[in-house]
C-alpha cells in the first residue's frame, strides 16, 4: 500500500452501503446494540445526499471514516458540526491514518461555514481524549475553565 | 399573575426580538461574550422559521426561554436535538418555570420525531445537572456506565 491508498476523501451517497458495514462492526467491536446495515444503509445514503451530513472515508475498501452532522446555531453564523463517528479498521490503526481523516474533517470545516466541531468522549477514553486534543480539540469550556459534561435523554415515541 | 402567564407556548420568528434580548442579557449575566442583539434578532427570526430550530416561551414579555436546534443522526430514524439555551429571567426563578417550559420541549420531541435530547453543562453547575436530570436527562453513557465529557474545537474561518 502506498499512503495514497489512505487518502481522505469526501463520501457520495454510494458509499452508503460499505460505511453501514463500517458502524455496524464498530459498534459491534465495542458491544454497542447496532441497528443492522440493511437499517443503517439506505439512512445514511439519503443523510449523505443531504444537506447536514457529511463523512469522510479512506481506502479501497473503505478501512476509515468520519461521520459528522451539522446544525444551527444562534451563537455563530455558520454551522455547528458534531464529529458522531469516527473509526479506523482494527488492523490498521497507530498509522496516522485517522489523523488524516480528522485533519481532512477540519479543512472541510473550514471551507464549509463551519464555526464550531464537536465531539462528546467517554470519560475513561484517555486515548481518544489525547487523539483530539492532538487536533485541537478541548474539553474545557473556554469561558470557566471547567470541563463540560454532556448530558442525554432518549425520547419515547409515540 | 396566574400560572396561565407562565403557560409555555411554541415561538415563533416574530419572538425572534424578544428572546435575542433575553439572550443577549444570559449572557452578560453570565460574563460571557455575546454578539448584540441587532446581530441575534435577524439570525434567530430566520432560524425560528427553518425546519430545525424551535424554542418554547412562556410570559408577556418573555421571561423564559429554551431554545433547541435539530441534526440528523444514522442511528436514528427522527432528529436528535440539543438544548442550545434555558433562561429564566432572576426575578421568576425557583417557581417551577423552567420546569414548565422543558417539559413543553419534551412534549414537543415526542410528538415531532425527536429520538435524543442533548445538553452540554458546566461540571461545576450541580444545581443544572440536578435540575437535568430531574427531568429525565443523564450524564451517564447507558453502554459505558460512565461520564460523557463534551470536548469542541472553534473553527478559524478564511
Amino acid at each position: 500500500m502506498t499512503a495514497d491508498d489512505h487518502a481522505p476523501r469526501l463520501a457520495t451517497p454510494d458509499d452508503a452501503v460499505e460505511i453501514a458495514g463500517l458502524l455496524h462492526d464498530f459498534n459491534l467491536e465495542f458491544g454497542w446494540p447496532s441497528p443492522s446495515p440493511d437499517v443503517l444503509a439506505p439512512r445514511l445514503r439519503a443523510l449523505l445526499g443531504g444537506p447536514a451530513t457529511f463523512a469522510y472515508v479512506a481506502g479501497t475498501p473503505i478501512h476509515a471514516l468520519a461521520l459528522v452532522t451539522l446544525r444551527p446555531n444562534v451563537w455563530v453564523a455558520g454551522s455547528v458540526a458534531v464529529l458522531d463517528e469516527m473509526y479506523v479498521v482494527p488492523s490498521l490503526r497507530d498509522q496516522g491514518i485517522g489523523s488524516a481523516v480528522i485533519e481532512a474533517v477540519l479543512a472541510h470545516a473550514r471551507e464549509h461555514d463551519i464555526d464550531l466541531i464537536e465531539i462528546n468522549v467517554d470519560e475513561a477514553d484517555a486515548d481518544t481524549q489525547r487523539f483530539y486534543a492532538q487536533h485541537g480539540f478541548s474539553g474545557i469550556v473556554e469561558e470557566t475553565g471547567e470541563r463540560a459534561f454532556y448530558f442525554a435523554q432518549e425520547i419515547e415515541r409515540g
